[in-house]
């Protein structure tokens, strides 16, 4: 069976599982407090105007501008003080600022009406009480925000499918949103497949070692925002695995196979999707190192990975693969996807028609970022500990020289 | 009481700062899922050897290497096949390796008492059930991965003050650590001042704008790992914002006052954090743009800080002296902290002895990434939500051009 399918490019199959996945998630609103990470389900837009009205930016004097053209240091424009903007208060109810008046302003508050400008306190000298002399001249809207500059009425702030940051939130406190519509978090089901393979708690036996995987591909899920649920160790039989594999296709929205990093595992993990639902199995392989053993399948409009069972190779193939759908629902086109520019310390070898994938440490010295390749087999779950970043040689190149550029993700 | 204290550094503001927080967290031991994100208490170290046995890295034959040396298409070396490993079983209780014999053998399995390499099964030729043909020779160790070779027993896995990666949780189950030890997250309290501010649910009316801080340092706070906690809007007088500053510091380890920009608030803040307990502020004022007008205090060794009033200031002065502390506990050495290297659309002018951070925008083309900046003042929280990251332009700089490289940080 395995004849039947191409290995495919990252890129490839990227495009063959968008085509086959159908499943969307539900909408849940959510308070803006713990929406942070979340993806929004549907465009935002203002209601209001913020701020509301005119706003000084400074600490100062609300005047009209054309009131302090000329005015130097040894040649000052004099205004009397005829007023005083309080914090939060209505300026307007106060009255309207006239030719050669000026007003005593705080750094936020509303300009009176009839005032263009603020002057900072720092090109003022208070001759009394009343009289100021301005030592500098300001422009119309100097040191102002105006009324809807941040957000205008009806813009459109944030778009479907934005991942909220920290700024956001705050933008969304602005326009008065105490609650935002998001997607639910993609329920990712991880199921271990290995006779070799014990519970942590569990002391292995000559032959056995510990499920590192349900571990590595938990923390990635919850990293990308998902809610990600252990299934457990099942053994390599194909009857268990059906069974498994249905269980978590109804109860979770996107499921991991990992381990069977043998043939025949792998051959059991694919006959049992082809049974579960259409398309099933999409591709057998991936052009990449490590993660070539890769299972790409669609159940019933639901992604489903074998992905390989050596850690490194697993954890690559996530990353590239399912961290995408996680986040954005999609594989959208990412240009900061490996934003570090680092300078191999090394020379490193690769097959051209493949891309690899190297774990670095990254350092810096005299300013330019080195990443020294850690070397090591891709069972080694060590090496992605020691590592700082994941670097691409693409598939075109035949490896990378010490001293020239590569392009890497941190971790 | 301005006058006393200098305008700091970002170096010398962390120095200050870091000489006088004494306040540690408490340590508690979190299950090994729960723990991503989370800041390691102490160092741990492995008990077991991982793996526990020699394993194969490759479905094929277990050999003794030397018997295969010299071996070519055209004259394979020929092996009896006597044995079979099978996953997760005791291959020492099946007998030993001799002279002349091959073993089948899956990935992962144990290898058997007598073989140092595996021959992959893509390098043999099967005779007929007993015998192969070996195409190509291995040497001692090809294709396995050695007891103890990623993980060696007494090992130190992760050091204290590590904070927990996915592939961390991979190896701390690989030694069998279903719990660990971490610190608790930091606690912050942030107060909003400001006698124009009204809560997120309320209508402003002329001169009152929506709390835009709370939101944006709350989701900086969680983004970093802490615990934060609003305490609302406390209005521009002494003895409130004093009561409500001594109960955050009571119920937190870290306390963030925003708002506050004109200079009255700022003296009535510091004066407050001066009342609370020694030292005290440690500087008003750091000469970075913007964010300049900051207080810094320590109040019996917990950190407290003044951010200015612009939500955009605020968030810059958080990034730098907040993020660090809520994270690491302190000001680790950075290097990788503006870790993306960006080419300038256009000039941009800076004052030299003071740092500028740029909101920019941040995008590919042909191959090369490009800092778009996102103009505007930093009262405009809009900026931010526009922006991809903030990019740094040295104290010692006057400016960056176009087409110059500028060092970012991504949000």
């Amino acid at each position: 069976m395995g004849e039947l399918f191409q290995v495919r490019t990252v890129r490839d199959a990227r495009e063959l599982l968008r085509k086959h996945i159908t499943a969307t998630l539900p909408v849940e609103q959510v308070p803006l407090l713990e929406a942070l990470g979340r993806r929004l389900a549907r465009d935002l837009s203002a209601m209001d105007a913020v701020p509301g009205f005119d706003r000084s930016t400074m600490d100062g004097f609300a005047v009209r501008a054309r009131d302090t053209f000329g005015a130097t240091e040894s040649l000052p424009a004099y205004l009397n003080v005829t007023g005083e903007v309080l914090m939060g208060r209505n300026t307007t109810a106060a009255g309207k600022l006239n030719a050669g008046q000026a007003w005593r302003i705080p750094t936020g508050g509303m300009l009176p009406s009839g005032a263009d400008a603020v002057v900072m306190v720092e090109y003022t000298e208070e001759l009394d009480e009343r009289t100021i002399g301005v030592t500098r001249p300001v422009a119309p809207g100097d040191h102002i925000v105006r009324a809807g500059e941040d957000i205008a009425p009806g813009d459109g702030v944030l778009s479907r499918g934005h991942v909220l940051r920290p700024q956001d939130l705050g933008l969304l406190a602005a326009v008065g949103l105490s609650g935002v519509p998001v997607f639910e978090p993609v329920r990712v089901g991880i199921i271990s497949t290995g006779d070799e393979l014990v519970e942590t708690l569990e002391q292995p036996g000559p032959g056995q070692v510990r499920d590192i995987n349900s571990y590595a591909l938990y923390g990635q899920a919850a990293a990308a925002g998902a809610r990600p649920r252990i299934y457990g160790i099942v053994r390599d039989d194909f009857a268990s695995l059906l069974d498994k594999l249905r269980q978590a296709l109804v109860e979770c929205d996107l499921v991991l196979l990992s381990g069977g990093s043998s043939v025949g595992i792998r051959d059991v993990a694919a006959r049992a999707l082809d049974t579960l639902g259409a398309p099933g199995v999409l591709f057998h392989g991936i052009s990449i190192k490590p993660g070539k053993p890769t299972v790409g399948a669609v159940v019933d409009g639901k992604p489903v990975f074998g992905l390989p069972g050596h850690p490194v190779s697993a954890m690559v193939v996530f990353d590239l693969l399912v961290t995408p759908l996680l986040r954005y629902g999609d594989y959208p086109d990412d240009p900061l996807e490996f934003p570090v520019r680092a300078r191999m310390t090394r020379n490193m070898r690769s097959a051209a028609g493949r891309e690899d994938y190297l774990r670095v440490r990254l350092y810096r010295e005299n300013g330019i970022i080195f990443a020294d390749p850690v070397l090591g087999k891709s069972g080694l779950i060590s090496t992605m500990v020691r590592a700082s970043g994941l670097a691409r040689i693409p598939a075109e190149k035949e490896g990378v020289e010490a001293g020239e550029y590569i392009e890497v993700k941190l971790f």
